[in-house]
C-alpha cells in the first residue's frame, strides 16, 4: 500500500538501499551492515543494484528478490538484493563507466521505488562524481538528482548533515571560498532556514525546532569591524524570520557555537558555508556522520563520506555512517507518519 | 640571574601574569588559579596590576611584592601581586577607561619583567580592545604589543591556539572573510610555517614538527573546480617548503583534518583563516585553550577567551584556560632551556 495510508510504523516497508559505485566501499558497508543489523536495531532494508558488486567482497548470503515485498521476509536470514543492471566486470578500487552507469541506474530505481511507496526511503551509498559525470551524468551531485526526481528544485532541497551531537546546514555548499560573500541573500537564508525548521519537525519530530545562525566573518564581523555580511543580510534574515514565528537566534561567532553546552542549546546550525558546517561536523562524527536530504517527499539519507576507491577490496571500511544513515532514515520514516498521519 | 645563564629548570623564576581589564573576570580566574596551584601542579606566578581588582572579587590572602623575586617566596602562602598603578573605582562587569589605562600598563611591566629575566615569561589575562582603543592603544590585539616592545615586527609573532589534543595556526586572522584569498600568498604561508616549526621546537621541544596545511576551498579545491587557491598558492608553498625539509603536508580538505585519528598524525595545523582554525580549537577545548604568541623573544601565553564583562563579579568564571595558559608557560620556558641551552 502507498506509504501515506501507513499509520503504524510495524507497516512500514523496507529501505532501498543503492550501492553506489561497484568499486567503490559501497556494497562492503551495505553488506557489514547486514551483518549488524539486529546488534545495532537497523530497518529491514534490500540492496539496489548489482549482486555480483557484494560477492566481490563479500562471502555471506545474499538473497536475489524481485519486489521490496520479498526483501521483508528474506531480510533475516540473507541481504536482500534488488538486481537492476549488471555493471561487467567489477574490480574494487578500479572505478569504470559499466560501474557508474549501475550506480545511476540503482539510485534512479531506489527513487522510484520511495516515491511509489514500496520503499520506506532511501539510504544512498557513495558514487565517484568524475565516473557519473563520465556517462552523462550533469547533476552537482546525487541530491539534486534526487530531487529532481522527485519533482523538487534543487534550491528547495537542502543537506543537512548530522551526527548524534549535532546537525549542520551549509547556506551555500560546493563553491569556492572567494564567491560565498557575494551568495549569500537573504532569500537564500530564508529559504535554508524555511526548509530546516519543517524538516526537523517532519523527520524527527521537534515541534518547534530551535535553530542558530552562524556568521560569516570572525568573531560574527565584531559590529561591523570584520566585516559587514552579519549586519546587512544575515541579521535582517534572522529577524524577518524570527517575527514570523521562527524560533532562530544569530548571527553567532561561528567558533563559539560548537563546543558541547553550546550544541545543547539548538537543534541545528545554519551555516554560511561547506566547511563551517563540515569542519565541527567531521571533527565530532567522522566516522557516524549522516547526510539528510531535507524538502523532499520521500525520506533519503546517506553516509557523510565518499567512494573511498583507495580502500575498496581491503575489508576495511567502516559501516558505521551508512549504519548510522539506516537508523535515521527509520527515525524520520517513523517521525513522518507521526506528523503527516 | 638572566633567564639566558640558566640551566636547572628548578632556578626559573615565577611567571608575570598581567591582571588585564580589572572589570573583567582576569582577576577572578588568576585569584582561582592561585587556589589550584598544588592541585593542577602550576608554576610559582605572580599578579601584575591593581591589587584592588583581586579584592573586589576575592577574599583570600595576597601578599604585596616589590619584585618578583619575593613572589617565589610569598607564592605559597599568597597570591603574590606587583601593584602597578590603581585603576581607580573597579566595578566588575562596568569597563571604564582608567581600568583600561592600568590593563595596558600591566602588560607592558609584565613584558619588561620577562625580557630582563626577572620573570620565566608572561600570561596575560583579556583585555576589552574597545577600552584600549580609548587610552590610545593602536595595536589589533596584546600580540601584536607584545611583538613591538619584544622588538619582533608584528608579521613575525604567530598565535597559536592550543588545546591537550589539538594545536592549529590561522596564516590570516582579524580580517573580513572577503579579504581571505587575496591575503593568502607562498611568502605568507611560508612565513608562519617556518614560525610555527621553529616555534614548536623551541616551546614545546618537539625536534622535527609535523605540519599539516589545511586548503581554502570546500574539498581543498577539488582539483581547482572549487577554486584554484590551492594550486596557484597552498600547494606550491608546502612543496618549497618541503624541499627545504621541513615535515609539512597538504593542503588537505579541511573538514577532514580535525577529527581524532586525523589529529594523531600532526603536530600543529595551518589553516588559512581565523574560524577555520578556531571552530575545530573551540569544538574541542572550549574551556582549556591557550593561545601562545610563537617567534618571540620571551614566553607568551593567554587563555583563549575574551573578558567575558556579562559574567565578572558574580564567581562564574572559569579558570580552567587560564591554569591551562599557565601549565603551558612553564612547559615552553622548560622546554627553551633544553633548546637554547
Amino acid at each position: 500500500m502507498p506509504l501515506s495510508n501507513i499509520t503504524d510504523p510495524a507497516d512500514l516497508p523496507p529501505f532501498a538501499v543503492s550501492l553506489g559505485d561497484p568499486a567503490g566501499i559501497g556494497p562492503e558497508i551495505v553488506a557489514k551492515s547486514w551483518v549488524m543489523r539486529e546488534a545495532r536495531g537497523l530497518p529491514p532494508f534490500f540492496a539496489v543494484g548489482d549482486a555480483a558488486s557484494l560477492r566481490a567482497v563479500w562471502l555471506g548470503p545474499i538473497a536475489m528478490i524481485g519486489t521490496p515485498q520479498e526483501a521483508a521476509e528474506a531480510f533475516g536470514s540473507a541481504l536482500p538484493c534488488l538486481q537492476i543492471a549488471e555493471a561487467g566486470e567489477i574490480v574494487p578500487g578500479t572505478p569504470g563507466i559499466d560501474g557508474a552507469r549501475t550506480a545511476l541506474q540503482a539510485l534512479e530505481a531506489a527513487v522510484g521505488l520511495a516515491r511509489s511507496g514500496s520503499a520506506a526511503g532511501i539510504v544512498t551509498a557513495p558514487v565517484g562524481k568524475e565516473q557519473l559525470y563520465g556517462v552523462g551524468f550533469a547533476h552537482p551531485g546525487q541530491t539534486e538528482f534526487v530531487a529532481e526526481r522527485c519533482g523538487v528544485a534543487p534550491h528547495n532541497a537542502v543537506m543537512m548533515l548530522a551526527g548524534p551531537s549535532l546537525k549542520v546546514v551549509p547556506i551555500t555548499i560546493h563553491i569556492p571560498l572567494a564567491e560565498v560573500p557575494a551568495a549569500l541573500t537573504v532569500d537564500l537564508i530564508r529559504a535554508r532556514a524555511l526548509t530546516t525548521a519543517k524538516g526537523l519537525q517532519r523527520n524527527f519530530g521537534i515541534a518547534r525546532p530551535r535553530l542558530v545562525v552562524a556568521g560569516l566573518n570572525p568573531h560574527a564581523g565584531e559590529g561591523g569591524a570584520l566585516g559587514r555580511e552579519e549586519i546587512e543580510i544575515i541579521a535582517p534574515a534572522v529577524e524577518s524570520l524570527r517575527q514570523e514565528g521562527l524560533d532562530i537566534r544569530g548571527p553567532f561567532a561561528a567558533d563559539g557555537l560548537f563546543h558541547a553546552r553550546a550544541r545543547e542549546s539548538y537543534d541545528a546550525a545554519l551555516c554560511m558555508y561547506h566547511d563551517q558546517a563540515l569542519i565541527p561536523l567531521k571533527t565530532l562524527h567522522f566516522d557516524d556522520g549522516v547526510n539528510m536530504t531535507l524538502g523532499l517527499p520521500i525520506v533519503r539519507t546517506s553516509p557523510d563520506h565518499g567512494t573511498a576507491f583507495g580502500i575498496a577490496g581491503t575489508d576495511s571500511a567502516n559501516p558505521g555512517a551508512m549504519m548510522a544513515a539506516l537508523k535515521m532514515a527509520a527515525e524520520a520514516a517513523r517521525a513522518r507518519l507521526a506528523h503527516d498521519g
